[in-house]
């Protein structure tokens, strides 16, 4: 399930054309010298099309500093492709070239799109179950932490984090500067919104390519309230924030495990409705790859409806509503914040490591996607949800299992159960597959009816322990068996010969 | 706060006026012969009214076999009270007396009352905290389970039942024949069901009165469907209905400790809703008492804002809403089923203790009251939830505890902290009484902000483990304090010298 490697391959181009073989979901990027003087940032345009066969994408440069520009582009079809670009400078205009595109291979699968209505999965076909994390901040902090970030996650199961473009300043739990700043100036003379620091941007992307070989998706966060003053990042007018959000899709678009999440708590930041759909109306015109987009909400509810938005990325400590949400938008759901395992004094990181991954198994089954995050008190105040660093909960390894558990679930035709009356959760594909979760319930029998048709076999999944037993014998019809009376119970029932 | 025993007096009119004390909210009641031949349950009319200064009840009487009728009333006020009855009989026609009504002394409060708009008071002032359990047909078991259940109910802190009028049939929990039928007839001849079995009747208020000693409120279901064709007391037309409810109430709205239940999960009835009302309507027109009324739901929703109901009787698994609909009805919440503590294979009735206690608490400091019961696997199928019998569950110490800090609540001012957040769980009486509720979180600290005006002293309240632990020192202002990283913790923050 892991993406492999980004080949990025940096070109020099003169006036021939190059051909060089790049896989799938890779990044072809072109060089290119032009001026530095002046703001290239803003005075220099440039582009590309890149076609195959018929179809043509468009796609932005960017001024990468020292007078280097770059195109980046990341190809979805096998077969040669040809590209040309445009730009109001003539040694950067009109450069041609052509590169051939060959299958992907490993574990490099493109980037996840929605499927089946409420579901993701690669480009390439593979499934994709996600089971998210959260370190909104991580790049912002020192290279050893960021070292820990990384090797912590390659132990866990997650594959998509939820991190921030910006730094963030928050309660007294996070508020170190950063090690780069995204734009030219500082707080007190100002920040040039229209000159970004290319050395931020480099660190933030080398951030993305390595949570890419650890095949993890980077749910990137654009805009956050997190600031409250301490550095201003979030006082960008609209025509400067439209400039920042064409800047970072031209530097990271074309890196496959890209996601957008337009906001944290995007109601808090108060802009208009007409601003939030000015940036995501951006996003559509400039990343070609229609990456998977949502927004987060704090107390004020999105509407989901809108065509931008790929998934819902909803912030709620109440799961129940998730099948009304799946009928109404029609749309995939992710928990994206539930209240972090954690034991701090407040109401969004005090979960016990039981009830965060209770809320995984009941937003899974309820037909959505549950994410994790971590807030337990830390000596050097390196908590996990805004830090990264190493974690120290015991949900991360039950994810896993349930994440282990979602992989043999049935890819397609998977639906959650949804009655009125709303208490149960499970999950059915027709004559095939039934899963039934009990939660935090201690009952001591489940009893449920399964197709008189067919025979199917049982396991008792203990989500708590881990453990997946399955009983002796074939099952049909009325089914009651005992079951340990205690929380966190599964029951799997999976037919005979399919 | 638990009542006194009524005094049921009977007494032998003649022509003469008898003076009699009776008690204030206890029963005086009038017991006359007339004729057993025909039909004297629907052809013999019988009322009286009930005069105090300017103020008269009208109150229906009822046959009770044999050949005798009564007329049962409740004063609520003291001083002389008089009477006159009315009848299509000469002998039961015209006969006046007078009694004197004296205050009420020790545990008789009168009937309960909605105090505050969201609470609950009974009629002498006394407040009344309800914590409720459920024993839907225990009258209707024999006389062993029925003492049992006493016995039971006298060691909790319960102090309202959930009871059904008529047998119950469900699932393989229930389906015993009860000692009595309500109606002559048969299920095969088929139940005359304008001739009601006084026996049945007479046991039926027994139990009442039973629990009337114990201080608990009989919260008496009238309808519901649980017969599913055993007996088919559900399938009463509508004139047939209100004959019913008007032979219930002439014989028990005199008890002090009645409420009317109107029916469990109405909607499962399928009644229509000019039914309902109909029936809501008898009893607002001949209950004299007004007593407390409501419907609780399966399904779908009834309009709580219609005038008869009292208050919100209500069944769901999600306690979130209930500041919501504080706001929308302005009426007392009463949860009245919230899923059992139970390890049953069901998922109405397979709580752990924890969670059902836990409810209490979200119930309570969401500005609601929760309703207990008890569905554990039995060897002889004796489930308290349906036939009484002994408890065997964990949580009614706990609620018992959770009753002890109820009442050492401000009777008045307080309500639920509502944020459009709404993960918060706290009751405020502004700069007086501040109680936070960490549920079933682990956090190591609590942290809020008292008024600065005033000190507090703070007690550490832990609802599983049922202590309260005073904390040294006094607080004001922003406060931040050690908690046991444990579920089930509370803080109470008390003004010193209030």
């Amino acid at each position: 399930m892991k993406n492999s490697a980004v080949f990025i391959i940096s070109i020099l181009i003169s006036n021939i054309i190059s051909a060089i073989d790049i896989q799938q979901y890779s990044v072809f990027e072109i060089e290119l010298t032009g001026p530095s003087n002046g703001n290239p940032f803003t005075e220099v345009q440039l582009s590309a099309e890149f076609s195959f066969l018929n179809r043509t994408l468009f796609c932005e440069g960017f001024y990468d500093g020292n007078g280097k520009y770059r195109i980046r582009f990341m190809p979805d079809e096998p077969g040669t492709w040809k590209y040309i670009t445009f730009s109001n400078i003539s040694e950067l205009d009109s450069r041609k070239g052509s590169f051939t595109c060959i299958k992907n291979t490993g574990n490099n699968h493109g980037p996840v799109k929605v499927r089946n209505t409420f579901d993701f999965g690669y480009a390439d076909g593979t499934p994709f179950y996600p089971v998210g994390t959260t370190c909104y901040a991580w790049v912002h902090q020192p290279e050893e932490i960021v070292e820990n970030t990384l090797k912590t996650l390659s132990k866990t199961a997650f594959n998509k984090i939820r991190m921030t473009v910006m730094p963030k300043n928050y309660d007294v739990y996070i508020n170190n500067e950063p090690p780069y700043y995204p734009f030219e100036g500082s707080k007190e003379k100002g920040w040039d919104f229209k000159r970004p620091d290319p050395a931020f941007f480099r660190n933030f992307e080398e951030k993305i390519l390595a949570l890419q070989k650890l095949g993890i998706e980077a749910d990137v966060i654009l805009f956050h309230p997190y600031d409250f003053g301490k550095w201003n990042f979030d006082k960008m007018n609209t025509e400067e924030a439209v400039f920042y959000l064409r800047y970072l899709i031209a530097r990271i678009a074309a890196y496959s495990n890209v996601w957008w999440s337009m906001a944290n708590e995007y109601d808090i930041m108060r802009k208009t409705d007409e601003e939030w759909e000015k940036y995501f109306r951006t996003i559509q015109k400039y990343d070609p790859y229609q990456h998977l987009c949502s927004i987060h909400n704090g107390m004020a509810w999105y509407n989901h409806s809108l065509p931008w938005i790929t998934h819902l990325s909803i912030q709620t400590a109440y799961l129940q509503d998730i099948q009304d949400w799946r009928e109404q938008y029609k749309k995939p759901v992710i928990i994206d914040e539930c209240v972090y395992e954690g034991n701090i004094p407040a109401d969004w990181g005090n979960l016990t490591p039981e009830e965060m991954v209770n809320r995984f198994w009941i937003a899974w089954c309820r037909g959505a996607y549950c994410t994790h995050g971590e807030t337990y008190i830390h000596p050097e105040n390196i908590l996990w949800w805004s830090k990264g660093g190493k974690l120290y909960g015991k949900s991360p390894e039950r994810i896993a299992f349930l994440h282990r558990i979602m992989t043999e679930t049935p890819m397609d035709g998977v639906r959650p159960f949804h009655s009125k009356w709303n208490k149960e959760t499970y999950l059915i594909k027709d004559n095939d597959y039934y899963l039934y979760y009990y939660g935090n319930s201690q009952q001591a029998a489940a009893r449920f009816l399964l197709p008189r048709e067919y025979q199917f076999r049982l396991e008792i999944i203990d989500a708590w322990n881990m453990t997946i037993i399955p009983l002796d014998g074939q099952f049909s019809g009325r089914v009651e068996i005992p079951l340990p009376g205690l929380p966190y119970i599964a029951v799997r029932a999976i037919r005979i010969g399919n």
